[in-house]
């Protein structure tokens, strides 16, 4: 089989790293195709990464004959209708996360993508593809740990970007912190456990900026969680770490405990100097997740080439949106929300 | 002011450590008298420990004419009795937690301590003595880490014990989890954040060891925690610990983080190995808390000599055993259960 | 300017990293050529690569019109007269270290590389283009270890190897301990100092295998070094950690200190087991500086486009290789033992 | 046996501390007697401490019928003439290292020592007794590290104290950094290896001090000795640790490595703040060998109780000192020295 030529759908911060990865660093792939409003993005395609087929709208790109394959990075309100067209046209399908806002119009695009098993459909959970939770789950998997019991889940965002958020809640809507930010911890808790969510309770304090109490946001949450086989799982979210972008998991099992990030090291160095011993540490997701999202984009390439699906799901997407909305229900009424 | 001459009741494992701390290593006490049922126990204290007087009976030792002070480390079940009665005989009284077991007791114990306000009365919550604890306390205290958001406790056993301690859950009632351990976790939440806990969750799972079930007890368990201005707090206890003793507080503020003993460092070596890196650990509270128990009793003799009473009060006590049996109440009803 | 055309020359465990980067990963190159003695590398390099050309020798590879560029990969011995082949026939130079064996051919081989400054030559001294490595000349650069006292650097092989070592040392030379480890070492010390060696004292000893003092081979060895300005060098060389891989790097400064690795984490992944907290370590240099040889081919490749030299010069070989050297012959004399 | 009697000769900070252990924490001693030149350490001694008998001279006190050893914390040039006296009047003795500053006078001293058979002498090298070293000790011992290779000992002053240092040293010898600081690593490397040192080489430079250079002082030093099994010493001795009081121990054997303070943790407490992940460090002797200080007087009473020696010689001292001397002779003429 001959290089997968893609499409890209959107070409903000997020869109640029998917776009290089494609063009530049993955061997087997091609990127042919970018779509986007912003006149400066498709210039940058073109001149930087040879792309020849450019287009202001989604739907022309999906009609060109010259694609296999999307990338879709657009605002996530766009997520569900942009797949539904995609796997419509017979092309295979790469997501980023949420798979949508709304649960309805989730149900109706899992429904659409389980309709064409041939295509290969990803969402981007890319933490999963990252090889310091890879090694976590194959000590989970191999049984190092025995059974789970515990499962941590932090996801803090840098201090660095609280202000501009605060600006932004006050005239739109972010899905709310669970939704926005943790829905990658939501995924880890399914993914390393295999099991459900059963019941939630979740909570949150704005201690920086009050003012996040109007937005109905939060600087800081927290929830707990109990699985299908009453194992706990926690989850801390925010946006509001000094010390940079903190993510981080353990797994408590009745054989031993993990962390992953205790520490969210940037690189191998320390330093000694005036304030103490120092460890660096990573400042945001692109450092953080550099290799998981060329893993990710790898195995989707992977996937079409060797015609399976990958590991993470559109039902994997559905999920964590469900969760991720009883974790707010559970926020508005300080009680105890059921999933499901 | 001479030295402040104590009467000790119980010579268990920890009665053991208070009555060498008194005897030997303490300056301005001494140990004159020692009560037991166990006839050991009274021949070790006095041929160990020089004390001279050694009873039978807790009701002779504190009428004894030549004691200031006792130390209190018998079974729980006797302990609102016991710190009544020598508060009654004008004694200042260190009791090892929890204040009691029943809420009722409790409270008129409180009442009899707080009749007599010019006897020393200290609850042995050590934990506020350790040094990385006050260390902690006091960058708290001094704003290095803006307002707590989230505060994250561990409590976890040393799995060397955890068999034994399913034999012995077969036909005894520890009191269970949270009151039997989290105890000190929750002081710590009080501490550190100076404010109530409101409402609660928690519950738990017996993976390991699931006759536990039967006992009604948990060997790992957790517990969202909210308190009065919206602060989390996150309990985790358990029996388990493969690596050792594991004992560890998170504090989230708006401008820093901090953990004592993210990992329970026995000492400051580490070794390189075919496992690793590996950081030898703290094997049991003993080890862990040798400089806290040595601590708290100074300043025990401390406050009786400069007249003052100690940070930790009998009221904590009280809050401390209140929150913990609202922690049993939502594990036994699985629901929501509002403190008071 | 288009793609640069390799040909690469050796397809052994290293030599395959460096061809799969040049034909897989590296946006701007293709690997057009290989030459090797081993028929089933040229296999691989057809069948998985997508190499056209092959050749059993290099003098057919370097002739062929199709190359720009060459990568060599082959045994130390053949490196000298590889290079200066290719650099006669116009063709851009990547060399693994060590530049040659003999200090004389060296000289001959730097003469022949200053002779035609036009085409690019780099040596592959990768550590230069670790990330942790870089970040650390960075914070030397810019001032903040101040003035730079004390340079450690340790390189010791995982004790998995040491026993094949032993085989191969009975009839084999492998240019010694310092030749064939140290070499990184040394050149970091120059890189980080921008200093040369003046005198250096060296030895070593020989305790799981005493039968390498047959070999003058040494198990594990150390040397101090002077530097013109008088800062002090320390290298301890190895091949028998029994944790893995263990390249770290120390700089002492007037104004901090700053670690390169003092713990060769594997990943972000801490485990907390019977054993204690463990950190999983790095195995073998393939894992441990996987980015590192794909930044310096980038590298390479970039300056080739940029007409420009790399950071790291034929000339750096030459010292390099001197001091090795000088290293040697102290421990053969157990003798201080000036560089030049 | 009662209660050992001790004078102490010598208030000054760590006379204090060991005035205070032996007055107030040691249980089975007393401190009945002090001498000092200085008024105001006496009328400490009196009112702090309840010592009754103080002297303004050293020979007034060990006259004094009431004491059974001498606690010796002299500037180092009246050890030796202290021990002698002190041996001669029967008494036990603990002196501060160094055992003397002449090495005529120290094996005059050793001879004296060994003459008293049934007195306890014993060193100041209290590392010995610190739990940490006492741990890696025993691991050596044990042979879990195999046979070892390569030690390196750091020890470096915080920065601090270095002003005041350069100031000192402008009028004042302190005997060199050799034997003025490296003089207890020095005794590591005997102790860990049990073996003696034959060659050294020594260097240094004044990089934030260049003064230094005119009163033939060290900012910075390294030292590489060899031992008589070629086990490799690496020394690295200080005044300048921007961090704190920097005190390190690596030993390096066939089976395993290990590292005794890699990060001199001033307790178990990490922060995540602007800087990164910070661990807070000890900041001078006193902190962090506070528990070694107590240790090593524990051992020394014990060791008069069960009439045994302590591990810690006399011929320790005069070994470390001739170690020393070597190690200065060699910066000096920058060339080896053999150790005799």
């Amino acid at each position: 089989m001959g290089d997968i030529r893609f499409g890209i759908a959107g070409l903000g911060r997020l869109g640029k790293t998917h776009a290089m990865n494609i063009a530049n660093t993955i061997s087997g792939a091609q990127l042919v195709a970018a779509c986007s409003v912003v006149e400066e993005e498709l210039a940058f395609a073109n001149n930087e990464l040879g792309v020849n087929e450019t287009y202001s709208t989604y739907e022309e790109m999906v009609n060109s004959p010259n694609i296999d394959a999307v990338c879709i990075v657009t605002p996530s309100g766009f997520h569900t209708e942009q797949i539904c067209l995609a796997m419509e046209k017979g092309l295979h399908v790469f997501s980023e996360k949420p798979l949508g806002l709304e649960i309805e119009d989730i149900e109706r695009t899992v429904e659409t993508i389980q309709a064409h098993p041939d295509q290969v459909f990803q969402l981007g959970f890319m933490r999963r593809y990252d090889e310091s939770y890879q090694y976590a789950k194959e000590m989970v998997d191999k049984g190092e740990l025995g059974e789970l019991t515990v499962i941590r889940c932090y996801g803090i965002d840098p201090s660095a970007g609280l202000e501009s958020f605060v600006k932004f809640a006050k005239s739109n809507n972010s899905g709310g912190l669970f939704a926005d930010m943790a829905i990658h911890d939501i995924d880890l808790v399914r993914w390393f456990s295999n099991k459900e969510v059963n019941r939630v309770w979740a909570m949150g304090k704005n201690a920086a900026y009050p003012e996040l109490d109007d937005a109905n946001e939060l600087e800081t949450g927290a929830a707990m969680m109990q699985l299908e086989d009453k194992t706990t799982a926690i989850i801390v979210a925010g946006r509001n770490a000094q010390h940079g972008y903190h993510v981080e998991t353990e797994l408590i099992g009745t054989k031993g405990m993990l962390r992953v990030a205790a520490v969210p090291e940037k690189n191998l160095v320390s330093v000694f100097n005036e304030h103490g011993v120092v460890r660096p540490t990573s400042q945001n997701f692109p450092e953080r997740f550099k290799g998981a999202f060329l893993n990710e984009m790898k195995e989707f390439i992977t996937c079409i080439k060797e015609k399976r699906q990958p590991d993470v799901s559109a039902y994997d997407g559905l999920q964590g949106t469900k969760i991720a909305a009883a974790l707010q229900e559970s926020v508005d009424k300080n009680q105890i929300v059921d999933v499901n």
